[in-house]
């Protein structure tokens, strides 16, 4: 990516996972992993670890929205990532306050179901995301599953399927405007790796790697993160926003295949996000 | 530093800032620039900017407890740093917890009291602080105010105050293993720039060179964080403590120089923990 000469100010609205691999922290640094400075609005606390999740904590609503308030009237913020939200109330809090300061490079990953398989999102906020959150978002980066849940329908078993379920995911965002979704097919039946980007114009398919790992902790935080820091430094080059998505595929790839290098728990491990920058 | 084959685990105890400029966030940040993996368990949250806290959200004791328990009893952690720990009651949980897995370089910054002028820890809390969190921790890096509520009398306001507040400082910590002080002369009056580095055996001076700016939101939560980085890094080398507190050292004060290539906020900015990793 070229670089130019402002850093952008990225924040994450998100859950916190204490030990560092998903949520806020893997957002914090899969931004600083890209040359942006990062920021966190605290929706929702977890007690947490490689294994499990232990319990949740979500402070006041009130207290949420001053969080953003007191950011938003102070920090210029140049992309928006969004993760866990949790409930319908904080999901339409979220998108009040987004709308209110007229966010940019909202990137939505909306997330559901942690890979310890705990429910991370209430069931009827799903109606809420759909209602309120969507026409906020620029992008949206749901995996199958999480496609389903959005189109109500059965996760996408295929290549096939997955170009309608784009196209229908397109549909829910405001069509009048740049908006974009990346549907990961990680969950695909077989062997097959293929994610989709799709404006409601072109489908471009981005054909995936996959590395014989567990550690897989936070994959999806991490590159929609490493999408929201690239998308404003991306402005100004030929096709930008499937610049800064293929950029931040690869470096999620290369942050897989490093994993080994950390030994963090004893369950699903994290990635590792600085394994460009750090000299060994 | 030289750099040893594992990377170390890293926990910071503290506040969220979600300007990203001071507390957990930061700390992760100086943690991911000296090539430490960084978990965070958060106990208390702000809602703050680079001019003004708005608020304070603290979550339930026991919520902080089981964030630590689920952390420990899973990953291994080389090292803890400590920073708005808020009240007596959270004081106490915290070194009992840390008592409870026998933490290894626990790097205490007594914060009481933010940048801008907000009280951060209850007044009830130091004497906590004293009995209960000091026996935990291998060092402790108060700033000039802080020590002289520590020591209960008023701030040094000279070098030669300095070495006396060290000294006493240092019988605070457990006497019969390895303790240190780091007490920072950053209030001096005058131009005059010097911390202190005693380990009840040998006082080490080191100056310190003023800069000019407002951007000075966060630097002790981030010196103190890239110590508790280094630390386990640096054993091996020769008197590794002072190493890796003379390299932290330095790196701040190159963050702080670095610190108006960010435009973070019209108050105290944060200073530019990724200055010696970003290429531009």
């Amino acid at each position: 990516m070229s670089t130019p000469r402002q850093i952008p100010n990225v924040v994450t609205i998100a859950g916190i996972d204490p030990s560092g691999g998903a949520g806020i922290y893997a957002d914090l640094k899969a931004f600083s992993a890209h040359g942006a400075y990062g920021c966190g609005v605290v929706a929702a606390l977890t007690a947490q670890n490689t294994q499990a999740v232990t319990g949740v904590h979500t402070p006041p609503i009130d207290f949420l929205r001053l969080q953003i308030d007191t950011l938003f009237s102070d920090v210029r913020i140049d992309a928006v990532k969004l993760g866990m939200l949790g409930t319908a109330d904080i999901v339409f809090n979220v998108a009040d306050r987004l709308a209110h300061y007229a966010a940019k490079f909202v990137v939505c990953d909306p997330v559901m179901v942690a890979k310890s398989g705990d429910h991370l999102l209430a069931k009827n906020a799903v109606a809420m995301v759909k209602e309120a959150l969507l026409p906020q978002s620029f992008m949206i980066t749901p995996n199958l599953p999480e496609a389903g849940v959005l189109l109500d329908q059965r996760a996408p078993e295929s290549v096939k399927e997955m170009y309608r379920a784009a196209e229908r995911l397109r549909e829910l965002l405001p069509l009048s405007s740049e908006r974009w979704v990346l549907l990961k097919g990680g969950h695909l039946p077989g062997g097959e790796l293929m994610d989709l980007l799709f404006d409601g114009d072109r489908m471009v398919e981005l054909p995936g790697q996959r590395i014989d790992t567990k550690n897989t902790h936070g994959t999806g935080c991490s590159l929609s993160a490493a999408i929201a820091a690239l998308l404003p430094q991306a402005q100004g080059q030929f096709r930008p926003v499937e610049a800064a998505v293929r950029h931040a595929r690869e470096w999620l790839l290369r942050a897989i295949a490093a994993s080994g290098e950390l030994e963090v728990g004893k369950g699903h491990g994290p990635v590792h996000h600085f394994h460009a920058l750090w000299k060994r």
